[in-house]
């Protein structure tokens, strides 16, 4: 799940706010993570762009600089991006682009609500891992006239490499939690091939993995009741495993399960690189105004440390991000609250 | 929304109860049907085989006969099909095949929360209309072998066609309830083809309408974040009209906000004929225990009269159900009750 540890005398990070409230939230979880002193290496922070706003400026929503100015990064934190209202020629979403341009290849994000009590289990505790990089997102599409008006086909790519490198990832992840199980997420009862490849494989993985997932369970649920269960008993998932549509989807619903997409972190991560995301859009609607929750990107930030083998820190930001959710005072609006984004974040600073 | 009442002389019904509690449920809803008496045309009903369990024993899921039978039908109710727990060459779900078939292009979800008081106003009331014949249910998928192993690819297929006869069914309805609001769900900020054209032609619709859809107020939402709002502020929602999958997620996601899919009645309706079906599958877990909910296909029993133009009936019906579930008395397990199946049917039929 995670990378080796080898000795880093300085962590670079991408930051890529992009559109909206990327803007506002993605400084905050810089600002948290130069809060971490001596618990992490040295950082250096490398700002760069994309985004929908920068295509609309420039034609470009992914400039080549971006992509290549994060390939000598040891990580990255990505806003949000807009999505434009009407079909917009030549623009193709760059988070999507860079989940491919850099293989990474799986979308974790954990969804947990904070127990009133510490002490206590949350009734939500789950992990969505999302494949990232095929599925319809390969956006192989065409248009073409047919008999009756025009005509569209998108391709659903499913491979098996794709599906046992997520498979695996999930299996990694539920070793790491109490409860160890994985519910595979599919529609085989239409998508028998293309599902059925992705559902086959992953049930393949513990037999091939020489005795290391034996205490895993192995679960599996058809997409349409996984939501419907999702609303009705969250508590039946652990790790949620699920191609990439799928994987989208859930994670949103899940997200409401907790009190507000605002909490919601996620990373990128693939084999040698991990960037950090929070599961929210760019909220054209309270842009610029100064209010957004600040909490999923610095959690995206502790995610991300994690992700880099630097769990102690990561559990102080996680440790006081549940405080600050915990004490119920300095909260923004999309949680009932009226305190800024600044208020958050100096509240999490001054629990850290 | 509904077919000239060229005034019957009588109604054949097709019955395919298909699988699981798909055996109970259908013949509540036909006794239902039965209980009306002189408000709907004499009844003649055709039992007609169908599902999974006809697939092991026969090898076919769908005969022939079941389909050329339901052609000289007036209308039809169906039950629920189980999914095989592994790959079964040579089986096809039955339902999505019936769908094509019949050309039965629109899924009509009704999901609505029965207030306490009669007079207020459900806090969730809104109608999924669901394209029923494209998407990923096409079924065109084909594996190959790749560098990597093997690649399925399935093929998503949008029409403007498809798109345009959905819309206007979900303007059309629209246009029968009070608030006359249209949401179109889609995720074109990555599938800018097939949901470009499918957002598109929808949008398009008024325009061609001559003013007859001037009062409907047309909105769209990516499917993320309509499920994500779904569970949120459910009231922000009418209807809601979505390609074939994120109709299928959409109708139970909103299912669970109304306490049971055992509530939620669809039809699947054409230009020629209509299809009652309950939302829920065919549940093995209560199978044979005579506890299934028979609410959903008692209630689609109503929406195939109410298609069919026997609203006094269906609003009977309708009636009927709402004070079995307001009264709280007779409640089968998945609505936290301890009656049987004919116990809920008993106190529907007492109350029509
Ligand atoms: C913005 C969009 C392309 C993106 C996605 O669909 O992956 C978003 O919804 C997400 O979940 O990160
Ligand atoms: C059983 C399955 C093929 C079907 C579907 O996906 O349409 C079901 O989920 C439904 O919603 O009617």
């Amino acid at each position: 799940r995670s990378f080796a540890t080898a000795a880093r005398q300085s962590l670079k990070v991408g930051l890529i706010p992009a559109d909206g409230i990327g803007r506002e939230v993605i400084p905050a979880a810089r600002r948290t993570l130069e809060a971490l002193g001596s618990d992490i290496p040295k950082l250096q922070f490398v700002d760069l762009d994309a985004g929908f706003e920068l295509f609309t400026k420039t034609g470009t929503a992914l400039p080549e600089e971006t992509v290549q100015a994060l390939k000598e990064c040891d990580c990255a934190l990505f806003g949000a991006v807009s999505s434009p209202s009407r079909k917009v020629t030549g623009y193709s979403s760059p988070i999507v682009a860079l989940r491919k341009e850099l293989d990474l290849y799986a979308n974790i994000r954990p969804v947990a609500a904070v127990a009133e009590n510490p002490e206590d289990k949350p009734n939500v505790d789950l992990v969505v891992v999302r494949e990232n990089t095929e599925c319809l997102y390969v956006k192989q599409e065409v248009l073409t006239p047919g008999e009756h008006g025009l005509e569209a086909r998108a391709t659903r790519l499913i491979t098996e490499r794709a599906s046992r490198r997520i498979g695996k990832m999930a299996f990694e992840i539920a070793l790491g939690r109490p409860r160890k199980q994985v519910t595979i997420i599919h529609k085989s009862n239409v998508l028998s091939v293309t599902d059925g490849l992705f559902r086959q494989t992953i049930r393949d993985i513990p037999q091939a993995s020489e005795g290391r997932y034996d205490g895993v369970k192995l679960e599996e649920q058809i997409v349409d009741s996984a939501v419907y269960r999702l609303f009705r008993e969250p508590q039946i998932y652990d790790v949620m495993v699920a191609p990439n549509l799928y994987g989208d989807i859930i994670s949103d619903a899940a997200a409401a399960l907790v009190g507000s997409l605002g909490l919601v972190p996620s990373v990128n991560a693939g084999d040698n690189f991990v960037m950090g995301e929070p599961v929210h859009g760019s909220a054209p609607d309270i842009e610029g105004r100064g209010i957004a929750n600040p909490l999923a990107a610095i959690r995206s930030a502790a995610l991300m440390l994690r992700h880099l083998n630097y769990a102690a820190a990561a559990d102080r930001i996680d440790k006081a991000v549940n405080e600050v959710i915990r004490e119920g005072q300095v909260l923004t609006p999309d949680l009932g609250g009226s305190s800024k984004t600044e208020e958050v974040l100096d509240a999490v600073l001054k629990r850290l």
